[in-house]
């Protein structure tokens, strides 16, 4: 069935970056119209050739760490970067899990007839072309090819190149199986030299997205550098606002996970705002918790009235941490509260605490984020825990997917209409009028 | 209830394009907070306010009309610049019908339960802050800021300068009469230096999406000069398929409409492809039809060995003509046209005339357009045939919003999660887990 034309690669012969990319554009319908039967077949094909090739991906990964402890890595990086037994036990979790999930395309949004003859159906399809650029961690690998495959988009990706012998036996692990289980060939595209991400950037003709995951100075430069959409984030820099209904006790749990429960990731808090009239509860109790967690306090000067700690400047509102420090600030009310999330936030995650229901009504409606919680921590902005299975990053954009982005952030839609030799003249010059209704 | 600070511009006070922006995104949640009843009267007020301010509207237009006929400006030109009582009569109808549409707003699209006291829902609101530039056609500026109202968005206006003084006071008169009847000061701005178009540009820590609606290299020139996201479409350069299994009346029909019921749109088809077994029965007849309306066909040499014509180059397969020409080949299959169409199409609407289903599913899942259409004009691709009431246009892009974008197109959503005090490291611990049930 499948009979557009495959380019085959000859022996010897090279293409570009921009070139297979073009290719892989044109040819991206085929991977497209996979059924999901022939996409789930792939994922447990997958799965089956990670176990397999388990032995040598694991000895890649040992020639990675190897290379990285040379080259002086920080431990924390070393232990992202380890991609072990227990690591592909997990990753193969995940596929099972993605397997299980409903297929993402074919679905019909809308249905409507314009006429007794003439009807369209709004469908979701895949985007197309993804490409993808993430951090040291190979589990990335794993999960951001086999997304595409289960939402039929093909993929270009880059790894790390602390972890380039790990990708690349993943890589030729997964893209194998997914060919040889009847995936289009060219459906994926390992990209490996840093200066190939240059030509990448430029393949705003074949690429459709872009998803950068990186340090905030890392995407922005892809941001700035390219004429492809980009979906993702740059910083996260999340508030909590302790309300002065709030139950301190769970301001203190909740703070102090938000702040401590993981730091270098984009969902951790940054910022605390407290309620002048529940500083005085909260802060000395909050206190000993970060201590008790070395965490750094930098308050402004009414909050050094209250506690020890550092002093805040303008800056540190401004600044992601990605560890142990945490500014605070008083405010006047709930609203002061918003003004400050709204302007030097990322939009990404923000909580209220309050017991409070109207406060919390306000505050979900006014603070202009991604996600707005009430009353739990912002470590809970995740893909996995949003019941996604997966998720290939969080975005901070309005367009598109924000937040935790699974399958439905990489798929489109597209109108399919059906008619009967219908004309807009009909209906331009008043021989016809339209009838819309909705059959959905 | 709306407590975040209005900034009052004092008499002689002027603000940049960025600050003002910069301002009008700081204070869009003020906006995203109107409930839809004061949505609706603001709508209200504003085709009062369109009615009641009529003779004046006239007045400016005809002075814009004079000095366009003094400037020469072509006839269609001048045609579409023209807004008189039946165009306000034509305005005002589509603001009551916008105000039936239900509320874009405050739409929960998932309901999740993580845990027994943990749960979010995912509900649409506005995405903040919209510029939008367009061409001469007054009722564009009425379209666009009414689309903004009734999707809470704040806007950023810049009309064609044929019709400065009509948009001035179409301006004018919209924004007063929103102000009065309760919506936010500042919520919409209007630019009307051309200089001003690049300081816009620059504003993408403010403007969240911009709207280009012009000529292929205006909108190109937009899409290379800034880091907002950009929706809508370059070109359009939308195909038909006849297929050897058409029915060749319908053919003929569509095709005509397709090509000439309106050339200088988007949604006119530029290329017409023929499948081999089909050019004898239907070229002849649809050429004495394209004779009749004036239409220069541009055909291969096997399209000039049936009927006599220009010849087409590679060249008028890649060009959106706007104008009564159009390009034609004989393709082996349904699977070269599809080929053809992903090469050399702008991924806008693209149709098949065949009687055969299964030929129509193949062309239905393989073509990457945002409408793929089957025996009807391409025509059809329009907000208002779609029955979206109105649109700020038509995009081709694979994120956000594909194809005639309407209200929908001008929300994004939020999760709003409500806890109890939970915290990532109970789950993370192992002491709780997820229980992940939908709740919709």
């Amino acid at each position: 069935m499948v009979k557009l034309r495959v380019y085959v690669k000859r022996e010897g012969e090279t293409m570009t970056i921009k070139e297979q990319a073009r290719k892989m554009k044109l040819d991206s319908s085929k991977m497209a119209v996979q059924p999901i039967a022939a996409r789930n077949r792939a994922l447990v094909a997958v799965a089956k050739s990670l176990l397999d090739n388990q032995e040598a991906i694991i000895a890649a990964n040992k020639e990675d760490l190897e290379t990285g402890q040379n080259a002086g890595l920080e431990a924390p990086v070393l232990k992202r970067l380890k991609f072990d037994e227990n690591k592909i036990q997990d990753v193969i979790k995940g596929i099972e899990e993605l397997i299980n999930l409903p297929d993402p395309l074919g679905r019909a949004q809308m249905k409507r007839e314009l006429d007794s003859d003439l009807s369209y159906v709004r469908e979701t399809c895949p985007i197309g072309v993804i490409g993808v650029i993430f951090e040291s961690r190979p589990d990335a690998m794993v999960q951001i090819a086999t997304l595409c495959l289960k939402s039929g988009n093909c993929a270009i990706l880059k790894g790390g190149s602390e972890a380039m012998k790990t990708n690349k036996i993943l890589f030729k692990s997964i893209y194998k199986a997914a060919i040889d289980s009847g995936m289009p060939e060219g459906c994926m595209l390992q990209v490996e030299a840093r200066n190939e991400i240059t030509e990448l950037l430029e393949c705003h003709e074949s690429v459709d997205l872009l998803i950068p995951r990186g340090s905030n100075s890392f995407v922005q430069y892809i941001m700035s550098n390219t004429k492809i959409p980009v979906m993702g984030h740059a910083d996260g820099i999340c508030h909590i606002y302790a309300d002065k209904d709030m139950d301190v006790e769970k301001a203190v749990k909740v703070i102090i996970d938000s702040k401590t429960q993981y730091t270098s990731v984009c969902n951790a808090t940054e910022t605390l705002l407290v309620h002048r009239d529940g500083a005085d509860k909260l802060l000395p109790e909050l206190n000993k918790a970060f201590l008790a967690k070395n965490v750094e306090v930098r308050g402004t000067k009414e909050v050094r009235d209250i506690i020890e700690c550092e002093p805040a400047t303008e800056e540190d509102f401004a600044t992601e941490y990605l560890d142990l420090i945490i500014s605070i600030k008083l405010v006047e009310d709930v609203y002061e509260a918003i003004e400050h999330i709204n302007k030097y936030g990322s939009h990404h995650t923000d909580c209220i605490i309050t017991e409070n229901t109207e406060t919390e009504e306000i505050f979900m409606q006014y603070v202009d984020s991604a996600g707005v919680y009430c009353n739990c921590s912002t470590r809970f902005a995740d893909g996995f825990r949003y019941g996604f299975g997966a998720e290939v990053g969080i975005s901070t954009s309005k367009l598109h997917a924000r937040g935790p982005v699974g399958l439905e952030g990489l798929c489109t839609y597209k109108y399919k209409m059906h008619g009967n030799g219908n004309i807009v003249a009909d209906y331009a010059e008043g021989r016809k009028a339209f009838k819309f209704k909705d059959l959905m």
